[in-house]
């Protein structure tokens, strides 16, 4: 049987495709402290639970395409507290922030059309943009350098007459860099010049440290037409499983086209989009203990890298994601050696080998994304093992 | 700002576009019978809602992609009563049906390659081929022939070097058609002949009147390799809601494959997905009286139907819709009429224009599909008042 170049072409997810390996681990008694996925450890708001349980219709139906009235205009709430203008016309549910990036590339993407992101990249967009039949254009960067890529000239470099869009997580996975409003304002003004859209996924939005001031590619009214946000309730409240996503645009002709992708898969799960209404509800100051969990989560980690020799990594500023350079010849073979062979008395540790978060040839292959999302207890311990196992690893070569 | 061809080329639902005339003529007072959408009023078993509430974790984590292992299990548990053998690794579980075609078709088809589907079609699926870059080729099928595509001739002779795979519902999802087993032998004979996938979307396996057999593609082991099995807890169980469908086949290429679109989008919810176990793990007398309810509810619809004068249509053999040609000029603006300017007192009456159901140039235009999943009265009052609109809508012009 035949199958697409498309999918031919994809991988399966370097964030999960050692599941199977880690759960062997655990079989065989090990423990393994899971930092190769951005699932928090933090309690899901009990608003949530409420909602749900408190569901009470006779027949499961089917949701509006759009999404569900209630949690429409809680998301529409939701943007008002931060001062962006969008109404129910300008909102779209998902399924979870990936269903929104796949839509988006659908809906913009030509065959061979291209799409710009830093690199490196969350690396599931590029598996989006290449479904849609389109291809990644990297801006390369370093953590000697910051991971900067808003930078005019970095930028326009790697335009050309098939870029259709400029896609940007802020704050950044896999690197938890956080854009300057100066910054952001740099990129609208390509974006405009160019003719781009900015697809701004910021669904780590609460998630700045160090006292950075929160921003949003929303509030620049000036590119309103080209501006589109997706968010998500995964990380914002700890419900990844919950699913909704959403995307918010001011351009009526995309949300036009969207919706009818959104037709032909029906709706987003009612009940779930009750306790996502929920959530959209609950108070801002809800996320004060929660950056400040994040925050000392990401200080604790970061000393306990300090402690690796040879690794290279840049300080996050936001979400909760770390990319490092490790001292091994190979992420992949190192991460099976950790799973297979190796323990700290009876623990072991698994990552994201960050290969296929670059796509300029040569380069990734010792990187690996770390997310900071167990208690500062387990991070210490997980990244502990890392170094001893680094140790091991190379000195049985 | 540019869009991508094929999301212009794509429509609105027309199942789904006229909701907001309906909701308008609600808004106005009016009751509105929705035959236009496959939305059952069938209580969704208690089990369901007892394992949603039961569901007792701090933290709504991310599920595996390829499934809740409870689920699979179930799913597993299901098949077997059914005498097929599909275990947990020929299984995917997927957000509703669709996201399951909107896969299978981003898996197997490059730009201008052919999918063969009896029309008139379920519409959404020209979206998901379309969206994967490939074409629906139908093969033409009336009333007065009884919708018949199992017919050796009428497939070759679409069949071309471009055709990947042949796509049936069963029973069939506009017209009601339902396949004998001989039927079936010859469609996957021919697939075996031709090197094609056979796409069996079986969603209403359950729903057969007048005695006739159950039958499922995936008890014909010769072509194991060809065969992929669409399903779906939306109709099933009348949980439309809980967007849980799934895929199976023994081709393990095509689940590796599909594994890693599943693995972008990282899972389905969670909640629903343990919800949608209890569902599967129903005993299967449930269907007993679910059964005869949908067979009454077709006997009073068509029954209904036969006094329209001028009406063409084939009566359903299973599922839950009847397809059928009214006398006027066009379904859509009769549509409008009934949703605008028409009452019986106080009521009307939706349905889905299925001009969108049919791909051969000027067919198509007075079709409609009823779905009979409102109760007998409501199917009855609702008929009427399609008859007594096109009285008043043919004498008004």
């Amino acid at each position: 049987m035949n199958f697409s170049h498309k999918v031919q072409a994809m991988e399966l997810s370097p964030i999960r495709k050692f599941v199977p390996y880690a759960d062997a681990a655990r079989a065989a008694g090990k423990k393994v402290y899971g930092l190769n996925i951005g699932q928090p450890d933090i309690k899901t708001p009990e608003a949530f639970f409420q909602a749900v349980r408190g569901f009470d219709e006779d027949v499961l139906a089917y949701a509006n395409s759009q999404g569900v009235a209630e949690l429409l205009d809680a998301l529409a709430g939701y943007y008002k507290r931060l001062g962006l203008d969008f109404e129910r016309k300008d909102l779209l549910i998902t399924n979870g922030g990936s269903e929104a990036i796949n839509m988006l590339m659908t809906a913009i993407l030509n065959e061979g059309d291209e799409v710009i992101m830093a690199e490196p990249f969350y690396t599931n967009y590029k598996t989006f943009v290449g479904q849609a039949g389109g291809k990644v254009v990297a801006i390369p960067t370093t953590a000697e350098d910051g991971y900067q890529y808003a930078v005019k000239e970095k930028i326009e470099k790697v335009i050309s007459d098939r870029t259709r869009a400029i896609c940007i997580i802020n704050p950044g996975n896999p690197t938890g860099k956080v854009l300057t409003r100066d910054e952001m304002k740099l990129i609208v003004d390509i974006a405009l010049a160019h003719d781009l859209f900015i697809i701004a996924d910021e669904v780590y939005r609460e998630f700045v440290y160090d006292g950075k001031e929160m921003t949003t590619f929303g509030s620049f009214k000036e590119a309103a037409q080209n501006i589109v946000i997706v968010d998500s309730v995964s990380k914002r409240f700890s419900a990844c499983g919950a699913r909704v996503g959403s995307i918010a645009s001011k351009n009526e002709e995309l949300m036009l086209h969207l919706l009818k992708l959104a037709q032909a898969r029906l709706c987003c799960p009612t009940i779930d989009q009750i306790g996502a209404a929920a959530l959209y509800r609950l108070d801002p100051s809800y996320f004060n203990d929660i950056k400040k969990e994040y925050e000392h989560r990401r200080n604790v980690s970061v000393e306990a890298l300090n402690e690796i020799e040879g690794i290279k990594y840049g300080v996050p500023e936001g979400a909760f994601y770390i990319t490092c350079q490790l001292p091994v010849d190979d992420a992949e073979k190192f991460l099976m050696f950790l799973l297979t062979e190796f323990d700290v008395d009876g623990r072991t540790c698994m990552f994201a080998p960050a290969g296929g978060f670059f796509s300029t040839p040569g380069v990734g292959k010792a990187d690996i994304r770390i997310a900071y999302v167990l208690n500062a207890e387990d991070m210490r311990a997980g990244i502990n093992i890392i170094k001893e196992g680094i140790k091991a690893y190379n000195s049985r070569k």
